[in-house]
């Protein structure tokens, strides 16, 4: 693809200082660009690098005290370039719209129009996908299950019997989504497998990772509100409610029962544990385990996680500790030298 | 389904307190419910919503002080209400006994009475599969492998050869079992694969969870006792043994060649490191990282794992300890002060 | 099989203390062996087996001093071990040379000499594959993926689209190469997905573990170098470059654009930050979060990761921790009984 400096402004609504005319035919990093290259600068970190990049043209949030680089001021560069990279890479690899002759299709089952459907893929009975999803190969879709239209199932997906999937889903190779939730009534020693018979909603463009695994409820449902973006090998266990627009990063796990609000941050290799009731805006750090209810609006860290300035006092303290340890001792020697001096002083008196 | 009071009474040798006439239809939490449901009071945190539910019948431990509350009093609720649920809820989306004709099938391989086989799953040569077992679609069967009755496979499970597994498993999507072990020679910097050539072996009434993996023993056999339950994304490394009946939660991590004995919980993102002899009834809190052997009957927790009482002493400390570095830093002032004075003191004396 | 303790010696290059010509006939470890098996002694802690081992031959690096032990003396005891498994177990299970006719293969496949490629594989257009690499069932190639020769890529592997994988990879079952990268600009709480157009190369000689997930760059890579072995269920995000010769454990997770050096390694259920420069030769260990950059040849323990003598120092003092406390509290009530004192004798003097 071949775009010139100002068909890329229109398109990202941005201001060009510099030749417009310039010809950008590839995308790029500042520190890996070649000529012809647009690249972006979305985290002021990378700002030296635009005194030597060889891009032609840079997306930035301001103009850039640099001589003779041509910059595309935006509202948002990372925003931008997302939208120029759409424009200059063409999709891959996609099945093509139509019904692939070796997919497996079961009585009662109901196609959108234009649905792609690869080679091997099985679905069930009384399933419904909505227009336009794309459906990899050796996807399986089970009994009653609804995906909406504009969905993206990724090659090895399993969504069992019931799953609830809106419009405009993305999930990834190997997400596995209503497997059994994972409860025993243990009686004498022996597990008792409980049954899991309800379902998983998942709303409207909600991006899951590869190998993430969501458990159907107990009964009722597992949730995951719209606009919420999971990463790749996340945990989400049975009867958990993950409100809208939340980010939950690679490796983390929330366990049975809890309720998160919208706009709450995960960050990676983190526990939520179950039953617990965490806010909206909440931001958990990563590597953090949260084992109480956590209000709006609060950013946790740690294990059991507090509030950020807490935690962070106690890693000052913590890395200083060998030292305090140390002064301690000390301080009980000079303490007894002391006591010790004061007894003689007093005998002296006597 | 439908079925009044005193049949469920019956089906969970429940004594009935109200009508036992009354009509149930659903099954649903206690705050979740509607008239026509059956509901269930296990754990003591739901009592209050005894008052408000709209269930038709609640099974309970002991009687409850709710007014005009139909109770089923059983010895375990939690047991009981899922015996309930097995009765109220088809299993849907099973295949149907008799092979799928896309199945492929190799040479030498048994299958017991009433399999079923979905389609595209493959098994290989001489693999042995009992009566009444479900394989779903998408699955493999290496060679070799014996897979007992009445076990269910869901879509996407991959069993690597040798592998063998009794009556009544379950293993969820993803599951992989049987894949090499980690185990490399290093000489002079590069790392030469040492071949796994053991296998997995599986109990009676074992299930595993949707992306667990369960690597193959270098040469013996890694192993997993009868009755264990593992949650997802569970790593069991080569040679490790799992004794009967443990649960093991979501995301935590088995390392090689260590045992495990009876009846011991691991819970969610925990670790143990390899070649450690961990007991029968010990529980592993969440988040743990288990570096010693630890004897039976032993609760642990933290990183590196201690007994509860030591580490919650650790906790509570580590909490003050900010407020403990800022006593020793005010401690050292004031001694250093009465240390001038005596000194002073003594002068005024000499 | 059977060999000669004269054959298995000649096979790896060691001298025998013993009877030569001991027949050989299959594989153990030291405490399980029968006999007719040859085991071996990597690590010291296992020599107590020695003297009761039923083993007929047993590889040592250094002559023991046990009785009738046939023993072959050897460079590197683990090393010629595996070359004698290798000797001893024929490989099982593989599909045989030659394309399933279940396999789907797209347009412009190119096919290297004597390739194997199992049941309902799906290889899409433009991909290429080189000579005598064994693909197994329901394994999932994108279009324009590059494989090289002598590959073992396990059942339910996914390879997205422009992958590039060297020569002897081995990939096991549920690996996912080239899922996008968790990546989106937020713009008033919505997070708008950012394509992810980059590739994953991955260098010769590589291994991977069960469900391990590789996302695919940005823009760019995201890089393996040769002959780094990694486990089951790691994470690696998108622009993350890993250097030759690594070795990454279990449950490990490495963030996004995180360049890792050669010789590194890297124990279970870590982490390691995104934008973070680790050197060459960095050992971390287990269940550690590393979130600053590593020189080279530094070994880093916890979370904040840090060098080993600082968090042992740490650790040890954490243990103490309680007692601690303690002290300070008691020191204060002396110290301010002293000062009462001190205060008495002062008022004396007046």
């Amino acid at each position: 693809m071949e775009f010139s400096v100002e068909e890329v402004a229109a398109l990202v609504n941005g201001t060009v200082i510099g030749d417009t005319s310039q010809s950008l035919t590839g995308i790029s990093s500042l520190a890996e660009a070649v000529p012809g290259d647009i690249s972006f600068l979305a985290n002021d970190k990378y700002a030296p690098y635009l005194a030597e990049t060889k891009a032609s043209a840079v997306l930035v949030a301001k103009e850039q005290d640099v001589k003779n680089l041509v910059q595309i001021v935006v509202k948002d560069p990372d925003f931008a370039f997302a939208k120029v990279v759409e424009a200059f890479v063409p999709t891959v690899g996609q099945p093509e719209p139509g019904i692939h002759p070796t997919a497996v299709i079961g009585d009662g089952v109901q196609l959108g129009n234009n649905v792609a459907i690869g080679p091997y893929t099985v679905i069930t009975n009384n399933a419904k996908i909505g227009d336009n999803s794309v459906i990899y190969p050796h996807v399986y879709i089970g009994d009653e299950c609804e995906i909406g239209s504009d969905c993206i199932l990724f090659p090895h997906v399993t969504i069992r019997e019931k799953s609830i999937i809106g419009n405009r889903v993305i999930l990834h190779s190997g997400v596995v989504c209503g497997s059994d939730g994972f409860g025993y009534a243990s009686v004498e020693g022996v597990h008792n497998k409980i049954p899991q018979v309800g379902v998983v909603i998942i709303e409207d463009d909600v991006e899951i990772g590869a190998n993430t695994t969501i458990d159907r409820a107990r009964f009722g449902r597992t949730f995951i509100g719209e606009g919420t973006k999971i990463d790749n090998m996340v945990q989400v266990a049975h009867n958990a409610e993950i409100g809208a627009h939340c980010i939950i990063v690679a490796q983390s796990g929330v366990a049975g029962s809890t309720h998160i609000g919208h706009h709450t941050t995960i960050a990676g290799q983190s526990g939520i544990s179950g039953h617990l009731q965490i806010g909206d805006f909440v931001v958990v750090a990563a590597r953090s385990g949260v084992t109480k209810n956590i209000p709006s609006n609060t950013a946790v860290m740690g294990f059991p996680a507090q509030d950020l300035k807490s935690q962070k006092a106690k890693e000052v303290a913590m890395r200083r500790l060998p030292g305090t340890v140390s002064t301690v001792k000390e301080l009980e020697k000079r303490l007894a030298a002391l006591e010790a001096e004061l007894e003689a002083l007093k005998g002296g008196e006597a």
